[in-house]
């Protein structure tokens, strides 16, 4: 009975999110119907993040056990064979039976990608926020972005209505960066709340805009009050780049 | 009565290449479409590179004389709001009377990109050759790629049935490299012939299979000879990455 951990990257264009839903396609759901269909019964996954409708992953993992018994590679490419393109496996590996892909997760790493300037390139129609103007103010919103770096409660930029047992995360990255036209915010902390990377790209591009300073942002986070941060980012800019594990056998 | 200098980028799938044809729709076509809609009367347009279907630009430059003065900043906003959202002007500039696109152009450059790893990234499904297998040889490549600069005559390279007054052309770059998964191509010239880079290409990639060695593509250059080169790599990978001119004033 091998467990299967699992690396994908999707383009999240028109799919419902990772989750299945009741209506929709989702990518827990096809690779759910992949796996059923090669190991003859139904094979539940789970994922180490539950990205949104619309969102992208280079990097999400997933875990999966099998009756069957199957080389990685070929379940590799039988899995991309079932697939849509849209839906890629990038790697498949034999895993720990208790492995679990969100659990265990040391860290993921998300990345925002924001368009600035007058004309959206056609290859970002999918991939990037879309802000002709005014050209955002990369170093003030790099400063603001730096000041979430740490152990905090992120209740202020959870979704509204959803409820986390815990909203304190810790953060090991939070920069800012530009090349061209291209705005890119990276974060990689230990788990993230829902729509929490979309709710701080809102609230950082108020500071960008100049409408806000930086301090403001470190303002919004401490109140814990989702009402005072900025809007939530749209979903296509939004990319799961990768989730890290401790080496194999360096977990207690 | 006003010529303007148009700096395009364009996603060529789905359309039938810059050039209007009969049926299907053309980047010359709906450029054409909005120009006259916003001159009032039949305006015509022409381009610095005709890129084939499929193919896409980045920096595609095209030139029209309007009957209408329009401050250039107000004509990109106009065309963008005619073109769907896969063909973006990027640039609009007054230019002399008697500008050509591609009459005028001293280079163009041409990138190529080959998606060389087993599962092809979902955001590279139209935008790059995907060759699972083997391990391209990307130095042996580079070394070929590097043979043609210089001028030469590059009729082994020329599409099939074509006719070109003269088939010599210039290359002042060719060069390949790799970062990860992808193998990149470019190549600046003073001109291309129809189906020239992806030809090269498909030639190239024969050296990197390891089927032909570097010197092979020499020898299929100096033959003159098209049955001698290697297929014609799909549209999908090829991009007109810039169109460069002389500073105004320093031609002739």
């Amino acid at each position: 009975v091998p467990t299967f951990k699992v690396t994908l990257a999707y383009d999240g264009t028109g799919l419902v999110g990772w989750q299945r839903q009741a209506h929709g396609t989702s990518i827990q759901g096809l690779l759910e119907e992949a796996l059923t269909t090669l190991d003859g019964r139904a094979v539940s996954v789970v994922g180490a993040g539950r990205t949104d409708a619309g969102v992208h992953a280079l990097g999400q993992v997933a875990s999966a056990t099998l009756v069957r018994a199957m080389d990685p590679r070929t379940l590799m490419a039988a899995l991309n064979a079932h697939l849509p393109s849209s839906v890629r496996v990038l790697a498949a590996d034999e895993a720990p039976v208790d492995f679990h892909p969100r659990f265990h997760a040391r860290t993921k790493t998300y990345t925002y990608r924001i368009w600035n300037a007058e004309a959206l390139s056609p290859f970002e129609r999918l991939y990037a926020w879309h802000l002709p103007a005014p050209i955002l103010h990369v170093e003030a919103m790099a400063t603001a972005a730096e000041a979430i770096v740490g152990g905090h409660d992120f209740a202020a930029f959870q979704a509204a209505g959803s409820e986390s047992s815990s909203t304190t995360r810790s953060m090991h990255v939070s920069s800012v960066s530009r090349a061209g036209a291209l705005v890119t915010y990276e974060v990689t902390g230990d788990g993230f709340l829902r729509h929490m990377v979309r709710n701080l790209v809102g609230s950082l591009v108020e500071v960008g805009r100049g409408k806000r300073s930086p301090a403001w942002l470190t303002e919004v986070l401490e109140s814990r009050d989702r009402s005072r941060a900025g809007p939530t980012a749209p979903a296509g800019g939004l990319f799961l780049t990768r989730v890290d594990y401790d080496a194999p056998g360096s977990r207690p």
